[in-house]
């Protein structure tokens, strides 16, 4: 999302809470990766996102099996981000008479295989363009509670699960029509992103603060948790993927890598590497600059793409 | 949806089970008003559905609020139809920019706590026209199993929870400009449909043993248990809402009643009575002409709108 529907999403959230309360204790509403609430055997995570033809994809450049593993993926991810295992999925499609559902459903299976998590029901429209929505639940593993972007504190370390970029990068080869082995690798990582949720669980597990995906880009994402943290993140270090520039791995966004912050450093690797995952990099530390993000000692601005929404009259 | 979505949606569910596989023991997967998963406390109900403007709602007709409220409504109906209770609320809205999103959300809001099943995450993004979907959880009265399409037996009374038509009465009504007491009564039942949900848990208490909602028409929605079930029903009284002619009652759909099947009709009503509900209706009985309906003795025909979809090359 940009900046834009930023704001719009946070009048939403001002609009349901004078409606509908407060969440009850222990229960995470709008604002986080997924929401939390209690079921009675334990938390239950939710998540919703929606993928549209010309928006998020540009089916010039991927096919419909494309943004059908994309819309899954990007909600297990959501899950991912909460240290959680992802559960069910509920999948609605809107679209002209003529999509190849066949193909999208093709990429949506895929999706749903690779990550166990079954697609169980949803809805089917004629619509202008093709829009899909997808719904995830997930669970938490036994006893742990979800993480949230806002447990981050003044000196936890900040680590991200690889290098950044790949998805930018290989959006500008599919645009170039380059076909070289490196810029179909790339191209790979934008049409085919992954859900990290191996990397969350092992996060999890290591004592992990806070977490969120990087769907935006790093500044934008980390920002997001800088602030529901209320510290500041001071980096000295942005692993760029190969074949990326350094400003795909900063703004560039879709990568899906996890962003997390720990206290201990040790936990982290013993973590990674009893789940056979290499080791995070580190990328730098929380200071106290509530919501401050810093590049090398220089001030990081969170950038985005625009869009205005109305709101009322 | 219509007929050719039908086909569409019986091909989806193919393609799903050769790449997932059958649902678990005690699992209901695409197919019945939502899907059944095993949660570590019992059942969890999983229901999404799509509403695009244009196409289910007339933007002249109706507010951009009825929208929000009948897009959440619709899946509440989902859960009422299994004798379940609404849970939570997940909301992803694609629109143009200049979409009034304040009176969209008030709409869903209002649902939201009319039905108890607070909007708890979502996704927002830009798009050609307004597509809202929503997916909703769902939990049921301790101990009890989910009341699916499949459980008719013949023999087995039919109940509906009111009478039919006011909807498409309601749209008509909209459609002729007509603007008298009676006609906004109608259109106020188009606009801003109910959830039966204390009648789908009378209905589960009565001892039903099969139940959907109605929202493509009694014809077409019974047609649905029939096949599921195995049986056939002879309709010998459709109840017709005032203002509404039968064929709207039969055919108009989005009614959001809840047509059951019982075998014990004394037990319905004392379930009904003990919840100060009126006893629903008696429609007729199910026979051992599977999947087929009669009205007096007639053949009925499910009637809905054609609409094909493309399917692979």
């Amino acid at each position: 999302v940009g900046p834009g529907e930023f704001v719009a999403i946070d009048r939403i959230q001002h609009l349901l809470a004078a409606r509908l309360g407060a969440p009850p204790e222990g229960e995470t509403w709008v604002g986080d990766d997924a929401a939390v609430v209690q079921a009675p055997g334990g938390p239950l995570l939710l998540a919703a996102d929606l993928v549209v033809a010309g928006v998020h994809a540009d089916l010039d450049l991927e096919d419909l099996d494309d943004l059908g593993w994309k819309s899954l993926t990007v909600n297990v991810s959501d899950i991912a981000a909460m240290g959680g295992v992802p559960g069910h999925a509920l999948v609605t499609v809107a679209g002209p008479p003529d999509t190849d559902l066949g193909l999208l459903y093709a990429g949506l299976a895929e999706a749903s295989d690779c990550w166990r998590c079954p697609i169980v029901g949803g809805d089917l429209s004629n619509g202008p363009v093709v829009v899909v929505s997808v719904a995830v639940t997930g669970s938490m593993p036994e006893g742990r509670a979800p993480l949230l972007r806002s447990g981050a504190r003044e000196g936890d370390l900040v680590f991200v699960t690889g290098p950044l970029g790949a998805a930018a990068a290989g959006l500008r080869a599919l645009r170039e029509g380059r076909d070289d082995a490196a810029a179909q690798a790339l191209a790979a990582r934008h049409r085919r992103p992954e859900a990290r949720v191996a990397e969350g669980l092992a996060a999890l597990a290591g004592g992990a603060s806070a977490m969120i995906d990087i769907s935006d880009g790093l500044a934008a994402d980390l920002g997001h948790l800088a602030r529901a943290s209320r510290v500041g993140v001071d980096l000295d270090h942005i692993p760029v993927a190969e074949g990326a520039m350094e400003a795909e791995a900063l703004a560039g966004g879709e990568d899906y890598e996890l962003v997390f912050t720990a206290p201990h450093p040790e936990a982290v690797a013993r973590s990674f590497d009893a789940a056979g995952l290499a080791r995070p990099p580190l990328l730098g530390r929380c200071t106290s600059r509530a919501g401050q993000l810093r590049l090398g000692g220089q001030p990081l601005e969170a950038s985005g793409w625009e869009h205005e929404w109305r709101w009322g009259d």
